[in-house]
């Protein structure tokens, strides 16, 4: 099947799934977003062309005010970076009827690649199953790009590319961050990344310095912790409640900082997980959010917002066998449920936010992005043009296919949706399980709003051995009796920011992103039998105690 | 068309294509290289499997000296590497009957790709035309790991990995480099990597400090200084001859190095590319690199040999119009025709190698792989686990496909030779161009042996300003007047090591890698057009001096 060219695809099938609103009140379903892409020529999306994402953003981002400079905040080896010096000689190419016997890219000849397919889900049958029966097989051909069949091929995407990505995903997700979260100010870029976990190491090697604190939740994404610590960075962690990082608890580190106490400088990067936060299932609301900013202004903070559950928010949660809360009913409706991000409110230029295809398409494809205000974007990119390069070409081949050829912003809008349902429903199993099996008297929870994950508090005062045995020994026996039980949960203590502080919390981190549902529920059922045993409480009837 | 199993492919084709040894001889052609596949269970294949290379090496290896330590010349951040402690908990999830609640992984049903085919050469119909006509089409399904259709697919390879790369490329490659190289060591591992210039950022974050001086040759690739810049590493040229780097140049530099001088600690860490060097060309031949070796043991040298080109050695060069040298007549021949690696003699463990497929595969992959000794490996690994994570997995599955269920280690040597063969007709082209049209009176060069760069040296002090302007305005007088005359070449001052250091050879850098044939024949005649101009020679008469 021929691939269709790009301007083909512009009115993409969005009339399937949900219902989608009228196009005048949500234009974002077009794939055509701002009516500004025939300008580009086919130089534009060649081999390792160059991008930036001004090029794809709406004329109205330029009228915006322009972000704060961050030179203080930016390290000695971000202030050297002065990119690849070859790209110099890339100016004279546009010279005509030069040949160039310059750069060193292969011939895409000595590529061993004819054509890539992959079948993937028509628009509003989502699940696996409809895919396999009657998924769409979008088709990349070698030299589409010089046929005018794409504007991305195999020749293309499977030679070097550039630290920005490539211009024709670059634009995707430009467009989509655009239409998200509208940064307040003008000159914000976006560039895609090899992943978040590689975009915040760059982040961290741009901005801290060895003896550095940086902020982060109190329980937080361990990797960010281990990815700190060889450079030299210690995180400490702020005291958090359900609805995750607490101001008041922010403000008073900050304000009350003494270095000689410390031991080091005074922080100014807080790392955050907004909505769904690893291991706590914490979102922050968006009040919450613009306490933080406001603190964060007040310190002279820079953020990274750390996202990759932004789009894993789920339905309200109505309770145990009460009937579920109504769908949105256009794509306008659906975004205006998410909680605004705090690069929806970044006035300074002040966030560096991580996105992340990892959540919602395929966490191996190694591909993401992030947004920040064009200083920060240039210094990612140009360590990235040394480092890391681009993303994958191949996968980045087969996200452009998928998103911008096949599904659009309005299909992929759709796709979200749908994982979000699907989320929803994984979310709301385990509550229930939790709900029937769990002893209420020692757990509890509340209802995670965001992210894979459920975060149990265990009373451990009431263990046994409270008098006698530390916090964490009584949390690695009940972990040992869980595994005993046949359950896997992790320990909470896994996930401080900072192990060294005192702790006087349990808590276990259960995930419903990947287990099937009657594991899920046995493996919560065999959690709460295993607490039973450790606290040496009565047996429960079988049906256990409800929480109410 | 269904996948052939793993098992099924053993007997890959090696009859086509150039002639093949006998397999007594050379059982390096057969996929299961050492008969030690039967071990692996399914689920050494499965999400996020932990593998080590030393799974896939021959038992002869174990028997073999172990590497010296390295702790001396790793530094702090490599020290304080401890590995991801969230992977403690997935030694639990072999207990029989185990529910995990555990890892944070998604689901596949949330992967929205049923099935991937990627259409590639049959062994010995290589070229992009036969690819065409007859390719073959190598399919992935979602979940042929569950059916026993594979021990890769979707599922698995588009959900997260481990910081080795999955187990599958992991075994290819590291039977590949068993038998190119065979480290006179036990304790060698490979590791994947997102590719060479990310893995060199990765080395350099485990071996030096800022103020740190490393040594390349006198002319190099200058992503490498650009990446050891910013983090305070400067770079000291070593000079360099038709082989390149000269090890009197070396040893003198080392013997004589004087810290108060220098205003920097003697350099430990030697950065070479030995074969097709970027720019100069130049490969380093087997006495050479013993020599290089035999330095490096003197003066304690760490090596990180960078050898993207070590498949692109071509035939030997016979003179224009001379009937070509005859092709290796087995893979054996062909792996024997190949000059000997530093990792090949490496006694001691002390080089970190670099591979990539960017030069004979696809750049826009970005998969590599590394070899050194566990102690290195290791802290590399927990550093990608940290960061760069596993190359794409979609990729990795691609590869896969290509090279372990399709072609066969038989059949990626005969893909290797077809490149080589291809290369030396390339290579042969500029030389014939360059015998034909270049002013040997002030233009001279070597005929390369590998890689991608020819590289010219221009006696700049005959220019008619040699007496007046400096080398660096008449190398840009030459390069403004190549662009004038419709050619462009790269300047040879854009590849220093060291910038601050003096210079009086010019140069300038010519790949034959990309352009096609014409282009690369009328590219080089306008170079030596514009060279007559520039030097203000007689206009030839068409035909052009000869080098005789």
């Amino acid at each position: 099947m021929a691939p269709p060219s790009a301007t083909e695809v512009d009115a993409v099938t969005d009339t399937q799934g949900v219902t989608l609103p009228d196009p005048l009140t949500a234009p974002i379903t077009a794939n055509d977003a701002y009516g500004r892409r025939k300008k580009y020529q086919k130089s534009h999306w060649g081999v390792a062309a160059p991008a930036h994402s001004d090029m794809f953003k709406s004329p109205r981002q330029m009228t915006k005010p322009k972000a704060k400079r961050w030179d203080h905040r930016l390290n000695t080896e971000a202030h050297s970076r002065t990119g690849n010096s070859l790209k110099q000689a890339a100016r004279f190419l546009s010279t005509p009827g030069i040949i160039s016997l310059g750069g060193g890219l292969p011939s895409s000849q000595f590529f061993p690649f004819d054509s890539l397919s992959i079948k993937v889900p028509a628009p509003g049958h989502f699940s696996e199953s409809e895919t396999y029966e009657s998924g769409v097989t979008l088709h990349a051909g070698k030299h589409d790009l010089a046929t005018d069949a794409s504007i991305f091929d195999i020749a293309t995407a499977f030679n070097y590319g550039q630290g920005t990505g490539s211009a024709q995903l670059l634009r995707f997700v430009t467009e989509h961050t655009e239409m998200c979260h509208d940064p307040p100010y003008g000159d914000w870029n976006c560039n895609l990344s090899i992943g978040s976990t590689s975009a915040l190491d760059m982040a961290f090697r741009m901005f801290t310095q060895r003896g550095d604190v940086i902020l982060s939740e109190e329980y937080t994404f361990v990797t960010a912790v281990e990815t700190a610590a060889p450079m030299g960075v210690k995180v400490v962690g702020v005291k958090m409640d359900s609805e995750g990082l607490l101001p008041s608890a922010l403000d008073e580190i900050l304000s009350s900082w003494d270095e000689n106490v410390r031991g080091a400088k005074k922080p100014f990067l807080l790392y955050t997980v907004p909505s769904g936060q690893n291991p706590t299932g914490a979102t922050q609301g968006a009040e919450r959010r613009r306490s933080i900013y406001k603190l964060a202004q007040k310190h002279d903070l820079y953020i990274i917002e750390d996202e990759p559950y932004y789009f894993l928010q789920m339905q309200p949660y109505t309770g145990a066998h009460q009937p579920p809360a109504p769908l949105p009913t256009s794509h306008a409706e659906f975004l205006a449920s998410l909680v605004p991000s705090l690069l929806s409110m970044d006035t300074d230029g002040r966030v560096l936010r991580l996105d992340s295809f990892s959540k919602v398409l395929s966490p191996g494809a190694r591909v993401g992005w992030i947004t920040a205000s064009n200083e920060v974007v240039e210094k990612y990119r140009m360590h990235a043009d040394v480092s890391t390069q681009s993303p994958s070409g191949p996968m980045q081949l087969i996200l452009f296919k998928l998103l911008e050829e096949h599904w659009g912003h309005g299909g992929y809008l759709d796709w979200l949706l749908h994982v979000r349902v699907e989320y929803t429903r994984r979310r709301d199993v385990i509550l229930a399980a939790c709900e029937r099996y769990l002893p209420t008297s020692i757990v509890s929870w509340e209802p995670p709003m965001a992210g894979m994950f459920h975060w149990l508090r265990v009373n451990w005062r009431l263990h046994p051995s409270a008098g006698t045995k530390s916090i964490t020994e009584i949390e690695e026996e009940i972990f040992m009796n869980n595994i005993e039980n046949g359950t896997l949960l992790m320990r909470g203590s896994w996930f401080y920011a900072d192990r060294d502080a005192e702790h006087d919390t349990m808590f276990f981190r259960a995930t419903y992103a990947a287990a099937p549902f009657d594991k899920i529920e046995e493996g919560i059922r065999r959690f709460g039998e295993s607490l039973r045993k450790s606290f040496k409480l009565e047996e429960s009837n079988g049906v256990g105690n409800r929480k109410v």
